[in-house]
């Protein structure tokens, strides 16, 4: 018998993944957490039964979550992750030099523990001393923190205790927290099915930011298989130069997968259905 | 009771798409053709078992395949499709002023029968007096073809009836088919699974073709959500600069829902892990 993991979109477009077998089942006081070994794609991380990583895909969207606004940052110190308990976004922010605090905004830290436990891959740089890990909602988080350099959110969906993450309120508590050539970076839902999500985001943050600027990339295990983020900055146009990208890259030492300097740019670019929607 | 569509690949990665009803299904000479209305996708067209197209997505592929190898020639007069009895390819070649005659080889004239019936937002412009439908095996109609200024390999997998378009005698043949200016684009399956697939058409390509260069399109609904295309060109750089390809568009007067000039060249990025696999 075949055990497979399943999950659907109301539109009708659904994943399967086949499993191994359960790493471990937990209910947390905030959600449900599944971590599977797969048998074909590494493990998955499924909370409230929607995939949240895979260890075939999750550099595609870490890396460019991460590395999208830090590189348009002359020199990130002080850098706050929203959610991603997982770690995979702090590990991509631990390989810019200058960084010299990353602060975990998660609130729920079971996540923490099971992806300690079972994803080393994702979440082993979660023990490098320049790691804080506060345990906290990070709406209220938000609006006494200060003389942040990057802010990126990695959060879950806009339903249930994410959707405080998708406001007005929000966005302006962020841009608070940050310094002046201060950047982020959020997850905005599928472009083929959550139109809205992606125009909301980038309406919200144009009160807040100079620049801000969707981008699109491939996660063949969230749903329609691609995904968007919109990134925002008040100092530096996100669409920096390739040279200058090129140049910083290499300075940082960064290797990566799916990033490069080009395809920055390239996940810049726009599909005219998505251009008119905004 | 609700219906699933399923597709699985051999790395345990899978497509659920939800159902209304199904419109025909036909075993033909070559194969099994299923077409369904899905609950809210719109149509989907199935063979053996494989998703071709979905109303949903079919844009993102049908448009790339067909725009970004006919923008890099001047004014393609003679254009051959291959596979893409669905129409899809056909109807995007033919928004091309120029294009005189738009040959379709599909081997199996049922496909074009069922896409007829129940597909016209797709089949629709294949009664267009430019187009030719010709009922052949490709592979033996290309080896006595001449005079094309552009062919579109739109098959399906490389195993079975399909492998054959695949080979180095393949490509050779229809280089042979092509004018001195001439183009061509294939797609050559999902970066994530079928990594081989890509680097096989590359290098098959390059000992034909001066230009040659793969690009990345997403598709939900195939495997992975995220497909490949290889495009190669006799005549003109496939990554012409963007003012060339922005005069192009507009005087063709082409609409497009994905492809634009600034996403042609976009998709020419590749990731890390795909450049080092070339």
């Amino acid at each position: 018998m075949e055990l497979w993991f399943e999950e659907s979109t109301p539109e009708g477009w659904g994943l399967k993944v086949r499993l191994e077998r359960t790493l471990e089942s937990v209910q947390s006081q905030f959600q449900r957490i599944d971590l599977y070994q797969t048998s074909g794609m590494g493990k998955l991380l499924v909370i409230d039964g929607k995939v949240q990583l895979c260890e075939l895909d999750e550099f595609t969207y870490h890396e460019m979550l991460a590395h999208v606004p830090l590189l348009c940052h002359p020199a990130p110190r002080r850098v706050m992750v929203v959610g991603g308990g997982d770690g995979g976004t702090v590990r991509e922010v631990l390989a810019h030099p200058s960084v010299e605090r990353a602060v975990l905004v998660e609130i729920d830290p079971e996540v923490v523990r099971v992806c300690r436990e079972h994803l080393p891959t994702v979440s082993g740089r979660l023990s490098d001393p320049r790691v804080e890990i506060v345990a906290a909602d990070a709406a209220e988080y938000m609006r006494t923190a200060r003389d942040f350099d990057a802010i990126v959110v990695d959060s879950s969906d806009p339903v249930g205790p994410s959707e405080v993450l998708f406001s007005g309120e929000f966005y302006s508590d962020l841009r608070q927290a940050l310094t002046p050539q201060g950047v982020m970076a959020m997850q905005s839902g599928s472009p083929f099915f959550y139109l809205d999500q992606i125009v909301g985001a980038v309406r919200g943050l144009k009160e807040q930011f100079r620049h801000v600027r969707p981008l699109i990339v491939p996660v063949p295990t969230y749903p329609s298989g691609t995904w968007s983020l919109v990134a925002a900055s008040l100092g530096e146009d996100l669409g920096l130069g390739v040279e200058e990208l090129v140049r910083r890259y290499r300075e940082r030492g960064l290797r990566t997968r799916w990033y490069s300097p080009q395809m920055h740019l390239a996940s810049l670019a726009l599909p005219p259905f998505l251009e008119q929607a905004l």
